[in-house]
C-alpha cells in the first residue's frame, strides 16, 4: 500500500543571501513553487525575523510547505508535505532551487503514515 | 559540528478520533506541547477541513511545529523542527502522545543543515 503522505525535505546551500533575506521575496518564491506543482493553497503566513531570517508556511489542501532561511549562511530548510495522488511534491524542487539560486542541495523523501498498514 | 537544526517527525497511530477532529482541540494540544518544551511562539494558524481533518502550524523562534490529522484513520503526522540549543524538540513527544491518546507511534529525527560543514 502506498503511504498516506510524501514528505520531501529539501536542503538548499550556497543560495543568494538577498533572496533568502526578505519575507516578501521568500513568500513569492514558495507560493510560486506551490502553484507550479498544482497545490491548492488554503492559507499562508510568513514571518520576518530580526536581524535576519524568514520563516514561512503555506497550508495547502494536500498538507503544507514550510521554509526557514539563514541568509548569513546562504542556507534554507524547505519541507514539502503532500497527501493524495494529485500533487507530486518533487515538482516543487526545481522551481525552489532556481528561485533561491541554490548552488548545492540535498533532498530526502520520507513516506508518512507508513504504519497504517 | 552539530547540525543547525533538529527535525523530529512523529507518527501518531490509533489516536482518539475526537481529539484529532476539532481544530480548537488540536490547537490547544499542539500549543501546550510547544510551551512545555520551552518554545517561543511567534504566530500560529489552524485550519479545519470539511468533512474532517485539521492542519495546523505554530511558527516559533526556534522554527516550527506542524500537524495534519486524519480522524477517520486515527492518525496524525506531526513535525517539530528546532534550531539552536535552547529547545529540545524531543520534549514535545510525550505531551503530544498523551494529548491525542496515541496507542502506537513512531519517531524519526533528522538533522537539518548538515551540509553546512
Amino acid at each position: 500500500m502506498a503511504n498516506l503522505g510524501r514528505h520531501v525535505l529539501l536542503e538548499l546551500y550556497d543560495c543568494d543571501p538577498e533572496k533568502l533575506g526578505d519575507a516578501g521575496s521568500v513568500r513569492h518564491s514558495l507560493m510560486g513553487a506551490a502553484a507550479m506543482a498544482g497545490a491548492h493553497i488554503v492559507t499562508e503566513l510568513f514571518h520576518q525575523f530580526a536581524p535576519q531570517g524568514v520563516s514561512g508556511v503555506v497550508v495547502i489542501q494536500e498538507s503544507h510547505l514550510a521554509i526557514h532561511t539563514w541568509p548569513e549562511k546562504g542556507y534554507a530548510a524547505v519541507d514539502v508535505f503532500t497527501c493524495g495522488t494529485e500533487m507530486d511534491p518533487s515538482l516543487c524542487i526545481a522551481p525552489i532551487l532556481e528561485a533561491f539560486g541554490a548552488r548545492r542541495h540535498m533532498v530526502v523523501e520520507i513516506g508518512r503514515g507508513a504504519g497504517l498498514g
